[in-house]
């Protein structure tokens, strides 16, 4: 018994040494210029409400209003969700052919929180579960910290970032878990089509491998790209669907994001049911934020609320559709760099022309455009995928504009 | 390759079929009468809402309606949650001998998340931590969950609920990393005295181990009890307070908690920078709450938010003790009953007379009395303490007064 000890600094557990950000690991090496020459414009954050330009709907805020008054929604929801709000999401985003009801649907702390739950419940250390490269950082960090094994696939930005299915498959063993996708992407900006989310399922089809698919973005497609949530292109491969609140609606510091379990043939019901069983000990999201739940995804066919709804989505998305135009539009009349053309989301890879350019990589090319034009975007190693950078283009146009003019300066300045 | 294997059903994670949470495994097996001779009176919800008359403060109410309609509050705070919110915290939370900064407060997705961080960041499998018995059922789902040794130490019903802390001492050895304590207790209704606090101080000294302190009741306490913050007695041992809006200000489905490190030596430096890595990953608390949390916890001395904050504190504070003695003079006339003096938060824990009472246990009392009188209290098996049973008192006292009755009347009827 120690009863002479001294305190001495306590160490922290194996899950925290093992639980990084990598993204945070980079950015905290980036210095931030003390006195910068120009107004700072931060193209970095996956956050469309930083620049006030974009807010969400007035049916959620006037929800939000109408029920905080009203005292009726500030107790313990039921731990995986109201049945309100998990049958508003059922309705919402089940299909004809991958129908869902509120017994598929657990409603968590954010899309993060649900990513946790949907990979922690199905993998237990040393399992494997495949992962795009390039991807979101939180995929490894929650791998990590519960010593699953990353593998990843790659990602071709020439085939506007399409999976290597070929190497997808060859990753396979018989400790893979599940193979994650991002649809659409972040960082890429990338929606995959039908035929090419067909070629996923006959992967995992092949396999017998469920789908972890986090579709965060859901709809947020531009152009001719159009989304397809991948549970509604297969009776049988097992799909867990991750998503929530954050980009769609507007309002990611809110924390409301769920999975859906569509799983056909009772190949993942104890898994579903060890998804209700973590939502019991830790509950999980704001009972205030989940009352407005339905109103926003299931209002009454030719309601006010449904028109206001659709002038909102409307012109979020038409916002957003005219930036990543605007942005592919200017960016790629620059030399030195490679745009990939984006599709969906708010996120748009470059790559650099390191033989053109007097840039070492992706970290120079984000440590010297902060310093010398005061422009922070984010660099391709955040995402395992060196020599690009990743542009938010949330702003609005003249703050774009003004910082693609930098960027094109920079490049100018540090051509060979 | 298994490519010709069928789809099989998957097993759930270690880490999945480890977690349970032991009330809901009891309450399950409680069969709701389908058919109620009488309207169900549920006295089982450590929720102050569920009956509509305690409402959160119109501060927080006002506070929430202007901060969503200002659109300013929609995206992500910071992952340890708002510097203004950590802020406010560490000034309404600090005292003169246990100060703290911000940057010794962590945001989590409510008080269990909050604990399930301080507990995970601090704990490997193999490690102990002293837990109460009773006590909430969470410490041990937690403990299980990641492997971590619960050894529980005794709460004597005759002394108010105090600790045996000569057996406390007797649990540690070389693998302990703290000693849990909950005061105001839940199910105990219980405040610890100030010397009560510094006895079980002593034993952490003693010992070197620091104290993880769920402290969600905060001053809920009654009468002549008064509740200590047990950072405030020490400078010397390390203690990590657990606390949140849940319980004081009558939110709990808004599900914002956090983590106070109290550590004037050092000793648990790595283990607070763990906890904000831990946050950076899953980001916790929702930031339209978290906006309104300077309002309420620090709000403009002689303001009229001062003034409507303190009266809500009064009427909520004396609503409970009236509630307290008006349960303690009613249950106490029961014969077959022994009631422990309730001090604080808004429970009270009842012992069953087996002797008297054609009763086997706290399991077939609760569900006799479900039954027979359709009210619904919480066994004390959910606590790990047999042949007691939890009521919650933040009912109006006419629904008590018609629970107890009802109660009564059981007694009565099933007295040997």
């Amino acid at each position: 018994m120690p009863t002479e000890a001294q305190w001495h600094t306590m160490f922290p557990s194996d899950l925290a040494n093992n639980t990084t950000n990598p993204i945070r690991k980079i950015v905290d090496h980036i210095k931030m210029p003390k006195d910068p020459i120009k107004p700072l414009i931060l193209l970095s954050l996956g956050d469309p409400t930083v620049f006030g330009n974009l807010a969400c709907p007035d049916v959620l805020t006037d929800a939000i209003v109408r029920n905080v008054k009203s005292h009726k929604h500030n107790g313990y929801a039921h731990a995986a969700g109201t049945e309100a709000a998990r049958a508003a999401i059922a309705a919402r985003y089940g299909t004809p052919t991958s129908p869902l009801t509120k017994d598929d649907v657990i409603i968590a702390s954010g899309g993060s929180g649900a990513l946790d739950i949907a990979i922690t419940g199905m993998c237990n250390p040393g399992d494997n579960i495949l992962i795009p490269k390039p991807a979101f950082s939180l995929y490894k960090s929650i791998a990590d910290a519960h010593r699953i094994q990353a593998r990843y696939y790659d990602l071709f930005p020439e085939k506007n970032w399409e999976a290597d299915t070929e190497q997808m498959a060859s990753l396979i063993d018989n400790r893979t878990q599940a193979i994650l996708i991002n649809n659409p992407s972040n960082p890429c900006g990338s929606v995959f089509s039908k035929s090419h989310l067909e070629a996923i399922l006959r992967v995992a089809e092949t396999h017998r491998v469920p789908i972890i698919a986090d579709e965060i973005y859901g709809d947020m497609a531009f152009g001719d790209a159009k989304f397809f949530p991948i549970a509604s292109l297969t009776s049988t491969v097992p799909v867990v669907s991750v998503s929530g609140l954050a980009k769609q609606f507007c309002v990611p510091g809110w924390r409301v994001g769920w999975i859906a379990v569509h799983d056909r043939n009772d190949v993942l019901k104890d898994i579903r049911a060890a998804y209700f069983k973590f939502a019991t000990v830790i509950l999980g999201a704001n009972s205030l934020i989940q009352s407005a739940i339905p109103d926003i995804l299931t209002p009454e066919a030719g309601s006010a609320e449904e028109q206001s709804l659709a002038k909102f989505k409307t012109e979020y998305y038409s916002t957003l559709e005219a930036n990543a135009q605007f942005t592919l539009d200017t960016l790629r009349q620059i030399p030195g760099l490679r745009v990939v053309v984006p599709q969906g989301a708010m996120y748009v890879m470059c790559g650099i022309d390191t033989a053109r350019l007097d840039i070492k990589d992706d970290l120079d090319f984000t440590q010297k455009l902060l310093g010398e034009e005061a422009v922070l975007v984010l660099p391709g190693q955040c995402f395992q995928i060196p020599n690009f950078f990743r542009v938010v283009f949330s702003a609005p146009q003249d703050k774009l504009a003004e910082a693609y003019d930098r960027i094109k300066n920079f490049c100018a300045r540090h051509t060979k």
